[in-house]
């Protein structure tokens, strides 16, 4: 199996380095996403991070004036990473049904492409600084709230549909989903890739038990 | 809501301290189980955990001598807490389907009762360094692997003594109550106390679809 730091290339940008070895500001937050899900978001400095891009910490200031600028900011790449590869593409789909099973495999196959070298980002960091109050963890929590909200809104439109059972309780069933996928998410990222399709198999099996009676 | 830290005597060791200042390794360890939920194993240093407990470094040096043998006594900890709370008295019951039922309604009161102030350890801890491989990573996941097999154990039990439909899958079926589970933690964590009954109404509902026929 490659290793996270080999897998780390899924979401760097596709452009070369400068010549003057300078990176963009988009190229730096792309690497300090990724790097945060192996080595977690409180480690992530301006030192940790100019280390990792190959760049001087005075470099990297005259980006980022403090750490928790740094870390909001990957926060926000991260989402518009996760936003682009998974969420919007899932949220064209035409019916409630479609949209919510879009939803689900675009984010099993994110895990299993590693667009994030050590798996969801927001999953990562959540578990890391649940208990940690401030801006950080506020970012990270609402935008899984976010997502938490888009599995029940296609829900709620898969029910008016009916393509789902009007009687389901829809935040129920997107916690049971969505559970689904952050389990095999977690399974995955610890070495067992037959846990995407466990969830593949958990999301078909409730789907059918919920169908429109 | 208490703080995570307000919480933290939930796991502290009943004894008072002695008035020499020293701490038992018990006590020491439950401190520093609880910490890691919290701040996470990385930190869990021996001066860090010095700071915690009040004593020296030197005294704590006594107990262990590195921060990785720091990190595998307290994993060993969590596992007797955790073994103690949750998995023994759930296996004391008489059938399968009552060893699954009590798996897992005794894990969602651990977490209910913040047993471990950042809620359960081995999700904690699993999040945090399942990219960064060693020996403390192995023994934590040894201890996730080995409560998965309690839940497939116990639906094996059930399958053979007729309370579970014996052509389900016992290990998808196990994926799916541990999913539900895992993200009852991480919401009750995050601030989201109904999920706790999410989980019990997930369940349930599972359980009835899985009944023999």
């Amino acid at each position: 199996m490659a290793t996270a730091r080999d897998r780390s290339h899924a979401i760097a940008a596709p452009r070369k380095p400068r010549a003057d070895g300078q990176k963009s500001r988009d190229a730096i937050l792309r690497t300090a996403a990724g790097l945060v899900t192996v080595e977690g978001i409180t480690g992530l400095s301006i030192g940790r991070l100019a280390d990792a891009v190959g760049m001087s910490k005075s470099g990297l200031y005259a980006h980022f004036g403090s750490k928790e600028e740094l870390q909001l900011a990957t926060v926000d790449t991260a989402c518009r990473i996760y936003d682009d590869v998974v969420v919007l593409p899932a949220l064209g789909e035409a019916t409630g049904r479609a949209r919510l099973e879009a939803l689900a495999e675009r984010f099993l196959m994110h895990v299993q492409e590693s667009v994030f070298p050590g798996g969801c980002f927001f999953a990562s960091v959540a578990a890391e600084i649940d208990t940690q109050p401030g801006p950080v963890r506020d970012s990270a929590m609402a935008a899984s709230a976010q997502w938490f909200e888009h599995l029940a809104s296609a829900i709620q439109s898969a029910q008016a549909e009916g393509e789902i059972d009007p009687a389901e309780d829809a935040v129920q069933l997107a916690f049971e989903v969505n559970a689904y996928l952050l389990m095999a998410n977690a399974q995955f990222v610890a070495g067992d890739a037959g846990a995407l399709d466990r969830a593949r198999r958990a999301l078909k099996r409730k789907l059918e038990s919920v169908a429109r009676p």
